[in-house]
């Protein structure tokens, strides 16, 4: 059975949660699961958006505010609403893509998702993410590396499939979690995505 | 500490989740709830909407009946998708609005989620619904009194008044906890709504 993919999106606040939540349930049941960055604000725009739902309805977005402090007080996870929102995360999403096969990549993913959602910082801002860089224990040479990797054509190029593929397997919102053709939207289904995944790979197996 | 509130709405699949669910988990903790029928159309045309945003946006609505399916598989719930999305549920909602203060009442609202989401019949119709207050237990001719109280101008303007409550509480979907001024947003946040109950009504005796 393919690991479980994890499609995250920077700005939104709900894969804050699942990305600070989700690697210490994984490691407990014995799941493999890869990490997916791509670009919600365009499957956004597919649905007719030009910004996130949490603004566009201001009663949903006033809950979710509330619901996140709520969420992220329960799970012990630091939180102070962003001053602006969302933020531009074209450039922290074109780093992740970069860095896929890096073994500081998810440390770098938890601490940009930190500096948004609980330190205030703008994600969209280059020495914001070379700060970041350092911070998951990356040289400061090999963060410029990154950096640079981040926005040659063939790196934009390839979050953009991405984003596509995301699009084209269900997914319209972040985080969602596929487990072979299964979607779980949102992370209050993270734990339901890996019960799906342990029923069936017992299946395989068996 | 006032009980809780369930805000719930006949056309509404994740109202029908928590009203199937939510009568045992109650009784298990102790937790009293009152059931509070209102019309999910009028807050979605404040804000913006003209029909579900299931049908508004299809990619989440394509989710949302998958993920239906697995939720009522999960917990035993018998489902068949409706063969028309979402069905006319005024006069449903206002037979429920009249019944507020009958024993029978939850058995009624929880047949016509049935007829709705199980037996696929359209709860619009007043011999569907004369047909489901039987199954509920009320003799024909206690229903037939009732369907008629649910359309005096009277019962329209209280439910009207019910549904104004509700977006002042901060309810803008279905199906809504409300405990105290705390405000939880679908089937998947039942359990958290009382735990909500439960630790502030121990500071409350404490």
């Amino acid at each position: 059975m393919r690991p479980v993919q994890l499609w995250f999106e920077f700005a939104s606040t709900y894969s804050y949660l699942a990305v600070m939540r989700i690697e210490p349930l994984a490691a407990a049941r014995g799941i493999p699961v890869v990490w997916k960055p791509f670009l919600l604000g365009a499957l956004f725009n597919r649905q007719g958006w030009n910004d996130s739902p949490f603004n566009l309805f201001p009663a949903r977005g006033r809950y979710m505010w509330r619901d996140i402090e709520r969420q992220c007080a329960k799970h012990g996870i630091p939180f102070r609403k962003p001053s602006h929102f969302p933020r531009n995360s074209l450039l922290a999403a074109r780093v992740a893509c970069a860095a896929s096969g890096e073994d500081w990549m998810r440390d770098f993913v938890r601490a940009t998702f930190r500096a948004n959602f609980a330190e205030d910082r703008d994600i969209a801002d280059r020495g914001v993410l070379s700060d970041v860089l350092s911070s998951a224990g990356v040289a400061r040479g090999r963060g410029d590396e990154i950096l640079a990797a981040a926005i040659t054509p063939e790196n934009k190029e390839r979050l953009r499939r991405e984003t596509d593929l995301a699009w084209e397997a269900g997914v319209f919102g972040a985080p969602t979690l596929i487990v072979d053709a299964e979607v779980f939207w949102g992370n209050d289904r993270v734990e339901e995505a890996f019960d799906w995944y342990a029923a069936h790979a017992g299946a395989a197996r068996s």
